[in-house]
């Protein structure tokens, strides 16, 4: 039996495991429930890995009982990148995960890495899909208080709030909040604001702006840290996209380019001239299992030209 | 053996029951644990009002097993202005908390009510122990994160906060986010943010006149619907201020009074030209006694002009 390479893309809504063979070649993949052990506990998140890990070798027609070689989740950290750079993360550039959760990572060309964000909601979460659910329901909330004015009329969103948690008002959807939370589900409302956005509704389409600059700031949080030499390649600042909040670019745009305008101005940045948005064609698991096999010091071989695709590039 | 009255006052952090004779005589107190059934479900709730009573019948040297008449709880909502005036909330007035949690409710001489926040940890708490705390902790997180640039210097908050939690760095925070989280507890945080503003620490002190700003927009959010009667008396507007966050007023001060200043020019209240802040003398259970034999028809003669005492009084 030949070996076995894993991969594991972990997420606050769904995971993924890849099986790859040594020569590179993705044998099979299988698809699972979330797998932060934040919110799930360490115990949960083994055994939900274990059985993809377990379901991906059915698939594949290998020996249930044939160990794998290594097994590596890197979706959160440095996942995206290593599928895009075999070597060391060579040239680097910058993660930016924009799904249930939200987190930006650095990585120079010399492994150095820097960060800001993945704090979770309680601490964060700026931008997610979590983030903008939350901010929707907080202005219905404080508009209804009279506490603070909402920007913009909330009739679609308080409607869309109370038809996706199924309630009939404002104390139903603390149970939502509190004794049934559920990070994954309670960020599923997000859906709905892009819907309303797409269908012009200003309140909705004011969140995902701020989402956008919410997200461009912390690609200026970490423009300090960025070996120069990564705005100098033929793309600018390689930014790679993580996270379905990213299906709704098009809402984010003014607010990411408003961020990365005044942020840059101010932290007088001028070296960093232009970026381009890029998003994996492949699961990060794939990134994931060659760290992995990496660290048994195997290098598996994969094209890793044709992982990612530019969707935007900017100059300023 | 006479008839027995009970009263409860609950709280994020402590709880407290109240035995009372029927001829209005406090017989016994007894201290528990949170009994937010948000925070700890109805179960543990209901089993933690039933010790209290246990222990405040022990206490008073009454038989276990006689039943109170009547067992109420009225703390959150109408306890505290129910121990003030007696008959039907006449003639009125705003509670504010800020305990654990926060929560304005305005009670208008008709009986009338209305109200801002109140919605928990999760969705407010503005002016809160609990959101102190958090607001402490957000700002180290995103002035270390280069995300937002701090007010002041973050030496004092961000040593407290290691300190406080006991854990070396920021990761060790998120066990007190997520797995083990207490909202007490994170709550307690807020203490040593008072200690630090008391010391001269410029951004505890800027946090606190947040919190005050925060709280003084409670009030302003129920202005439009205050009986104008309320503006009348001799104090102007009561406010009676429920939890320990107020033991800190020279600290809230400046930001409610700029709260109270803008948003009453905002809303053009010219008639609330007056204010006054009280304590309860009592504990809030003394209102919950009082309301639940009500309830039941019966009037426990109690003196209530000494169960709150005037603390600050404001003219615009």
């Amino acid at each position: 039996m030949a070996a076995l390479y894993g991969g594991v893309e972990g997420g606050g809504t769904r995971s993924k495991v890849l099986l790859l063979s040594e020569n590179g070649q993705i044998l099979s993949e299988a698809d699972g429930l979330s797998t932060n052990h934040w919110l799930i506990g360490t115990d949960k998140c083994v055994e939900r890995i274990n059985e993809m890990v377990n379901m991906a070798k059915q698939k594949a027609g290998v020996d249930p009982l044939v160990p794998l070689r290594s097994l590596w989740e890197a979706a959160a950290l440095c996942g995206p990148l290593s599928t895009l750079s075999p070597h060391a993360f060579s040239p680097g550039g910058i993660v930016l995960i924009a799904g249930t959760g939200s987190n930006c990572r650095l990585i120079n060309p010399d492994g150095s890495e820097s960060g800001c964000g993945g704090w979770g909601h309680m601490m964060g979460d700026e931008g997610s899909a979590y983030w903008i659910a939350h901010q929707a329901v907080k202005i219905v909330f404080d508009s209804i208080d009279n506490l603070e004015a909402a920007p913009h009329d909330i009739g679609y969103v308080k409607q869309a709030m109370f038809n996706y948690f199924q309630v009939p008002d404002r104390l139903g959807i603390l149970t939502h909040l509190y004794r049934d939370f559920d990070k994954s589900r309670f960020a599923g409302f997000c859906q709905k604001i892009a819907e309303g956005a797409q269908q012009g509704d200003p309140l909705s389409r004011y969140i995902f702006r701020k989402a956008g600059e919410m997200l461009g700031r912390h690609i200026v949080a970490v423009l300090p840290e960025i070996d120069p030499v990564l705005f100098q390649g033929k793309l600018g600042l390689p930014i790679v996209c993580v996270g379905s909040v990213w299906k709704s670019w098009e809402l984010l745009k003014e607010g990411f380019l408003l961020a990365l305008t005044q942020g840059r101005e101010l932290q007088a940045q001028n070296s960093f001239s232009s970026f381009t948005l890029m998003k994996l064609r492949y699961s990060s698991a794939l990134g994931g299992a060659s760290l992995g096999a990496r660290h048994i010091g195997y290098h598996l071989p994969m094209d890793y030209s044709i992982n990612a695709a530019a969707f935007y590039s900017h100059t300023f």
